[in-house]
């Protein structure tokens, strides 16, 4: 079979000819999309086959093929409904991103890349998705990132009816018309079903109402005709805007009895019903026969490993704050006002685009914004979106980094969080209020677990900063380094770490290291490990215990979820351990050092300070006392660990 | 001053008289919000000088008193836009729910009630914010309750405009309209500022459109004027619709220089411009004076503690499962529905109400929707704001059950778990596809981290039951017990856990007993720790390695964040511990356990097995088995801690 070159739109309007070829393709793609569904014996073939002429005219006319779709100068197709996984590999097939029968015998098998929902180690798929409502926000990442690097390329952004009605599906919408992106397409399989029954009963609302009060040109479709989906995509955007594709569509169309019914939503035809479904389509059902002996074999093909995009910035020189208190969220931005200083704007950079949800004077991005406002994008209060298009951005070749709140940066958005990883995404989320440091905001406002939110991930990396110091190190280290990280620090004033002539400790020869935690003070008496800014109080702690005749070392942790196996050795040969920190006392930094104690065998006195019920709403200085976080507290509780 | 009798809008209009003596009021709450934030030297006064007529004309309205604030049969006012606390305080005290002077004393101060953001502590708050975009769905899951209950009172939920854009209140705004929930009034702080700027500027949307896409009425008045705020919540609702108010008011209004700007949206005004917005408003600056002095005192005035109500129900008969496998979310369905029978309609009892975001077939719901269909809330894919909606539900006086998948029900939710949790809201949370089980969906629907979440919080019950057996009990245990508590088990049918006579372990004489750990079988050669349904397999390990020779004790564990001391005791006797758990392996039941070990002191050789990765796309026994979580692969990992 030889399918049209639409590559770009390469003809002004689809041909007879060219149409009947599509149609075939489209009825080849549902024969491979079924029968894969039936090996499977798993999958969901309603909206696969709703959906399939949508697939199939994306795939065809978008520049993305199976030579160019791991670069990054290309367009771009999301498919938000990614339990449609089976269309879309047949789709994909068809226009040879890779072999229809390897897709057809491995679907949704152990070990296979043709997992049940779409993800990006196929190729062609440019967001593993399954969780609905995100696809959009990945659109809009993609080409704010398409836009910063100068690439004139498109993005489509394909979507199913039900999720339509997921908050974060509107947050995207405003943020796409705001920044004008009308190289953005999305398309919707308007079938009017869903899980438990018609839209209308389920959830009733205005579509049509909802994209045109966000700002969108509206175009509705028919989503099972070729010339009308390729005549409406070619003129999307033409006024300027963000264009939506309604496309009316049938569930399970042309699928015989699964046609017009939500009940093979999610269930795989088997038997008389695969075999009459295959036959509507004037196929072999013996297809599956073949399909389910080649199971039995293992995969030839195996996918691709997603590249993360490597950096290419001038990091400048990290600067050096001496004696006075200063803040690590003014260190973050006066570093980020520098590498945008060295490189916006300057050929063969990457560029960096800058993410604020209605808090840059809080967060300190005012600075770059006023540097490099063309690299800063206002999201307004949108958290859920902006947390997946910066993810998404940053996969698209852009140093993206969202700074925000803790309790918004990761508590709100921790399964855009999670699927940023799941994702490879790679962006850098900077975290300026987290812990009990942000002291009158109160308990709604205290992120005391990004560590144990971010633990639960196998990819994120977290630096939690001791000082200004190791901030501008580990803010130059994160623009540099690919993949998702976040950086995670308090509001406040603090202290410089210096060593015991008084110099400071994370600067001069110092370089930040991931992973690596930093001796601050000497003494076999007891380690007490502090992360990031409790690093200061626990040095306080040090000098009163010193006082009372007990000489402890003093351990600075950055990087709570990489435990420093070293440093945790020659801790426990001192036979105490306490580890202190600003954040849940059962979920942080002490619990998986403990874990990785147990694991190790290693023992010794052990007792893990912090935060043990939500907090008070008063000075940071107030708060922390009240929790026993303070200098006194601390060595208090090294003292009770030693009785 | 004394104010006028407005208590459900006893008069038909204001006088001339009643608005004067308002107006009054409003003058002397901005003195005393302007006095707290001065204090305290933090707040917001912009927001709550914009909102103090919408406060005002709300708490003057409202079938809420001092006296009722704590009962169930009144209305409810949330205040979404948290932050505008001291107008919240400064109305509330001019309607006589505390003293004006402690509130102004004490804003704000460490161990005070009168909190950053508005908590229920204190009377007259009947929902904690802070964390934009939530209050709405707090609203509709009030409305919900009061209409099952069977009390026709009002909500009003008042929000700033900013938050508009959070995609959670497009969620809130259907389901209110769908629920046809005419007692919900919603007021918006319409002053069209920001705290990066202009609405306009930051995030354009069309506030008229997207109220009214969504199908609610729309009415604009001016939010300064206390005769149009009285008459336009007066004739609210006429229509059988949700009604929102577009309330068009002035940043700072009255506060001079704080009029019209966003300076003072988070900064609080002292020296002589706080001596100018006192004079401005005819005030005595010399209340910041005595403020001050006051708030050296112990405040007098320590709120309320939120009181979780009791269900009333009949729990029915424990049912048992026999040889035959089963599925516990089946189970969980069935004991539902048999509660369900038992009292919903009945007389005394406490109505169930149980949410859906279209999954119902899957996470099993249906037979309750058949059994009780009018006390089944079906709210289409919109979790975030079922999430909130359900906890407010129960904190308003239902039982409230909420299923859902894992990764919708806890991962997409989090933060309104976490704010659920701190508003003691004690919903009940159902999450039937957590952990490999979920099979072929793949990584982004396979949930490794529910317990690596609740952990984080302070309050949230964790129940991971085993078998149908204890999913049975479990769940009518959950449906009685006060607090917001979650239950989450797998998809499959799996066997029922016998002793080692074949009879059912979670039957007969056994009762859930919240943080109890059963031993299923004994051995002294080590012990190990299954969570929930991995009590199975890890029951086959142990036969497999008594065949090797080794005589292993399994420990089955239901409730990961309760570690059972006395359990983990008996099993350091034995000198080997191995947890199992179908959960990221460093994030749940090994990693809590470990920490007890290591601050109790206590000592064995270790390891937790788990997940250790995302997890495949496949059948649950192939995914389960690559992933080494499978009988060989325990009994193997329990060989290498021998080893």
């Amino acid at each position: 079979m030889s399918l049209p070159h639409l590559h770009r739109f390469s003809v002004p309007s689809l041909s007879a000819e060219q149409t009947a070829s599509l149609e075939t393709a489209a009825r080849l793609a549902r024969i491979n999309a079924v029968t894969m569904v039936a090996a499977a014996n798993s999958g969901h073939p309603g909206g696969a086959f709703s959906s399939m002429e949508m697939f199939l005219t994306v795939y065809g006319v978008a520049d993305l093929t199976p030579e160019n779709c791991s670069g990054l100068d290309r367009d771009y197709v999301v498919v938000s409904h990614g339990h449609t996984s089976a269309g879309v590999y047949a789709a994909l097939a068809a226009w040879g991103f890779f072999d229809a029968e390897e897709a057809v015998a491995h679907f949704r098998r152990c070990g296979s890349v043709f997992q049940g929902h779409v993800e990006r180690d196929v190729p062609g798929v440019d967001w593993g998705t399954g969780n609905l409502g995100q696809g959009l926000s990945a659109g809009v990442g993609f080409a704010l990132a398409q836009r910063a690097r100068g690439h004139d390329g498109r993005v489509y952004v394909l979507m199913g009816d039900g999720g339509q009605t997921k908050g974060q599906l509107a947050e995207a919408r405003r943020t796409a018309a705001k920044e004008g992106l009308r190289n953005l397409v999305a398309l919707v399989d308007w079938n009017g079903i869903q899980i438990s029954g018609q839209l209308d009963e389920v959830m009733p609302f205005d579509l049509r109402a909802l994209w045109e009060a966000d700002g969108w040109e509206v175009v509705e479709c028919d989503g099972h005709s070729f010339p009308a989906l390729y005549e409406a995509l070619r003129g999307a955007g033409s006024r300027g805007r963000p264009t939506v594709l309604l496309c009316r569509t049938v569930m399970g169309w042309q699928g015989g009895i699964m046609e017009g019914t939500h009940d093979y939503h999610g269930k795989a035809p088997q038997g008389e019903v695969y075999e009459a479904v295959v036959k509507g389509l004037e196929g072999d059902p013996r297809l599956l026969e073949m399909a389910l002996a080649r199971r039995k074999t293992p995969a030839s093909f195996t996918g691709r490993k997603v590249a993360l995009p490597v950096p290419v910035l001038d990091l400048g020189e990290p600067q050096t704050y001496g004696e006075t208190k200063a803040d690590n969220r003014g260190a973050f931005s006066r570093a980020l006002v520098d590498v945008g200083r060295l490189n916006c704007g300057r050929e063969g950079r990457t560029p960096l685009l800058v993410f604020d949800c209605d808090l840059a004077p809080s967060v300190m991005t005012n600075g770059f914004r006023k540097e490099c406002p063309s690299y800063f994008v206002q999201c307004g209060i949108q958290e859920h979106s902006t947390a997946t298009a910066s993810g998404a951005a940053a996969a698209a070749g852009v140093v993206a980094v969202w700074a925000d709140f803790g309790v918004f940066g990761i508590d709100e958005v921790y399964n855009q969080q999670r699927l940023n990883d799941i994702n490879h995404a790679g962006g850098k989320t900077v975290l300026t209020h987290v812990g009990l440091d942000v002291g009158e905001d109160g308990k709604t406002h205290q992120c005391i677990d990004y560590v144990g939110l971010l633990r639960n991930t196998f990819g994120w990396k977290l630096v939690v900063p001791a000082d200004p110091n190791q901030t501008d190190r580990a803010t130059r280290w994160m623009l540099g380094t690919p993949g998702s990280i976040c950086l995670a620090m308090g509001r406040s004033k603090i202290d410089i770490v210096a060593d015991e002539s008084g110099a400071p400790v994370f600067a001069g020869s110092y370089r930040f290291e991931y992973g690596r935690a930093i001796r601050v003070r000497k003494g076999a008496d007891g380690a007490i490990f502090a992360l990031g800014a409790m690093t200061q109080p626990t040095l306080a702690a040090a000098r009163l215990l010193a006082e009372r005749g007990l000489e402890v070392s003093v351990w600075s942790v950055s990087c709570p979820l990489e435990v420093d196996r070293a440093a945790l050795e020659e801790g426990c040969a001192t036979g105490h351990i306490l580890t202190v920190e600003d954040h849940h006392a059962g979920s942080g930094m002490g619990s998986l050092m403990a874990l990785e104690m147990m694991r190790l065998g290693l023992s010794a006195r052990f007792e893990a300070l912090g935060v043990t019920r939500y907090g008070d709403s008063g000075t940071a200085a107030d708060v922390y006392a009240a929790m026993g976080l303070n200098a006194e507290g601390i060595a208090q509780a090294f003292g009770r660990l030693r009785s």
